[in-house]
């Protein structure tokens, strides 16, 4: 037996960043179901938003300049020559000295050049009191004002949020091209593991790890497919490793212990795979092990929960983002707050450490620090987020101010 | 025509969160599909997590006393008396001057009361050599140190996250009492609106609202029921109203300008329901309608998506929070940063601004406000969040730190 190969967390990053996986083929989706999922190509605008001139209140459609001056005492008179129907197109021109009555959303008739809301209007017959000036351009979205035909809107490899639907909608783009999601293969090993549903026996313990990082994955956006819990036999590893070839990615759970990882690694090489690291410098999560199998990513997580959901979150996401075809990631949502305890670490190791943080009005937030070991899940529950103590610090001391990083 | 009866947002969300709402029905659901349900139950542990103490490392179990003062030069010596198989109930005890081998996750024997890592080991035939002192319960997690009988390890109305499900798991709780998702109707509504997969005529624009709302909603963990898009006639909103009347919520979007409004005000109130507000002192979103009917709660929101859109976000989310029963919210992730520009503001409206965000390492993220109009979705789609322009203040100034909230 031999020590495990550690290396640092940026020396793996690197070899994961450079590992080649891009995004898969190409589909198509609805609106509904476009959400979350990625463009695969720049959306460019094949049309004015919006499509004409629009009033954006409930009021009259006027030429400016017949209102200049125009106030309570003395305001301008206009007559009114009918109506511009929403959702219909004028037929009418607004002429010197004229008016048009137009609904929010009705298109603005030719000749107009603003819209003077309704409230500062007073009926007289079949004319109107405008009671104050109205200047050009008052209360109309113009053609085009919001997207111009020929722009790219939304760019490849942006995450779809509501509002980019509501921007397609707008455009007419109704069958949306994005990548298709990737297929991320799940086992979990070791003889001690049954799975959730089953009666404990002795020296049993219930499966964790599939369900957790089952959930992980799924709310970045990837498929799963579980293919059960492997006995710690090279055999049963490689069969169902094969069962997996198909997946974009396999993530192995458990089974990198010391004594274990020989099956895993083994198992990996025998299928033809090469084994990239195995070890890292961060704690939880040290037995970590990183391999290229069939030219796919393939990670050995570490057995204990906390250790695999933090190299999950840590190492893991980053390549999905890149076979998910995520280009431009959304803005990472941190919190700064101060610690209320010290935090002991050893250096050379990058070390998770799981916080809860109480927000106070007007105040920094308080982290404090959840000490536990990394076979509790309940506190990975329990936490609002995590530290990282970097390599070459030992420990953050207690009044520091930290961030806060979210836990998926 | 009367002017709109504004009230100011406060008054708007007491209203809404003193509106009589509550969870729906309990459900069970599997651990896949547990993901972002609410519990409807406290979950109490039957049982101790982990239910036997395991060694966390692959090593020896040991009786410590038997290592104290041991060095590399004066190690222990240890009979080994065989080994614990992981998965297996250890059968063998530990007696004084003896170990047994345990890989981690093994179960601890009994009369052992620490584990000894295996790098600090040397095999010596039969026996090790131990080269340092083990502490007692070194490198053991005990039974039920993650979670004890009796605990409540969740609490009802919990968003459950991926690590609740690795909760839920290790307890063997596989059937999760939920909370059913609330159904919430949407109506989009103008004869302006065409679906998105329609070709514009003149005057027409696509609906947009429908699919932002949708997505917004759907995010939340809610279903939705669509009914269409309505003409600008009161039979219309009420036959598309009475189609959602089995909706734990309905949302109607456009048809709340002032000429507009009628007609929903008018539907509502012909189908029995009350106006509870109409109108918001803030902006965007000032045409804002709140109703009850058929004792749920009935939103009228504007028509331009982006008021529509922080509407929904404002003032709707928190009572479908409730709808869906979730009494421990997650932490809003808030970021702070320096404004480059001012934002000017009306003295006693509530403003929403969007903005950008660009990080700096090191340094304050600077937050660049978006001016644009409120019917111009392709700013929503650009903005990394909103800051909040409160009723008393009259703008904020360049230089100054402000809270940036998510958008949904």
């Amino acid at each position: 037996m031999e020590f495990l190969t550690s290396i640092t967390p940026a020396e793996a990053l690197a070899l994961i960043i450079s590992f080649p996986v891009g995004p898969l083929r190409e589909e198509e989706v609805s609106l509904e179901q476009a959400t979350a999922r990625v463009l695969a190509t720049d959306i460019t605008a094949q049309e004015d938003i919006p499509p004409f001139p629009r009033s954006l209140v409930d009021g009259y459609a006027v030429r400016a300049k017949d209102t200049y001056g125009a106030r309570e005492g003395t305001p301008a008179f206009l007559q009114v020559r009918g109506e511009v129907l929403v959702g219909e197109a004028a037929e009418q021109k607004v002429g010197d000295g004229e008016a048009l009555y137009v609904a929010t959303g009705a298109m603005m008739p030719d000749g107009a050049d603003g819209t003077v809301m309704v409230e500062y209007t007073r009926q007289a017959g079949a004319a109107i009191e405008v009671t104050r000036t109205v200047r050009r351009g008052e209360h109309i979205c113009f053609r085009g004002e919001d997207v111009q035909k020929g722009q790219v809107v939304l760019e490849k490899g942006r995450t779809i949020s509501p509002f980019d639907l509501g921007v397609l909608a707008a455009l007419g783009v109704t069958r949306i091209p994005v990548w298709q999601q990737p297929v991320v293969g799940l086992i979990s090993s070791g003889n001690e593991i049954i799975p959730a549903d089953e009666v404990l026996e002795a020296g049993k313990v219930r499966d964790i790890n599939t369900h957790t990082v089952s959930s992980l994955v799924k709310r970045q956006g990837c498929l799963v497919r579980f293919a059960g819990i492997a006995r710690d036999t090279v055999d049963d590893i490689i069969s169902r490793l094969s069962a997996l070839r198909e997946c974009d990615a396999i993530l192995l759970s458990g089974g990198s212990s010391k004594g274990q990882s020989d099956f895993m690694t083994t198992a990996i090489e025998g299928l033809g795979g090469k084994v990239l690291f195995h070890g890292l410098n961060i704690k939880p999560g040290k037995p970590t092990i990183f391999a290229a199998l069939w030219e796919k990513p393939v990670f050995g997580l570490p057995g204990h929960p906390v250790s695999c959901a933090m190299v999950v979150l840590r190492f893991v996401q980053p390549i999905l983002a890149r076979l998910k075809g995520e280009m431009r990631p959304g803005l990472l949502r941190t919190m700064a707050g101060r610690l209320t305890t010290n935090i002991p670490s050893t250096y050379g190791i990058e070390e998770y450490v799981r916080v809860t943080v109480e927000r106070r009005e007007g105040l920094t937030p308080l982290v404090t620090p959840i000490f536990a070991k990394s076979s509790v899940i309940s506190t990975l529950s329990k936490a609002d987020g995590y530290v990282v103590v970097q390599e070459g610090q030992e420990g953050i001391e207690a009044g520091v101010e930290v961030e806060v990083l979210p836990l998926g």
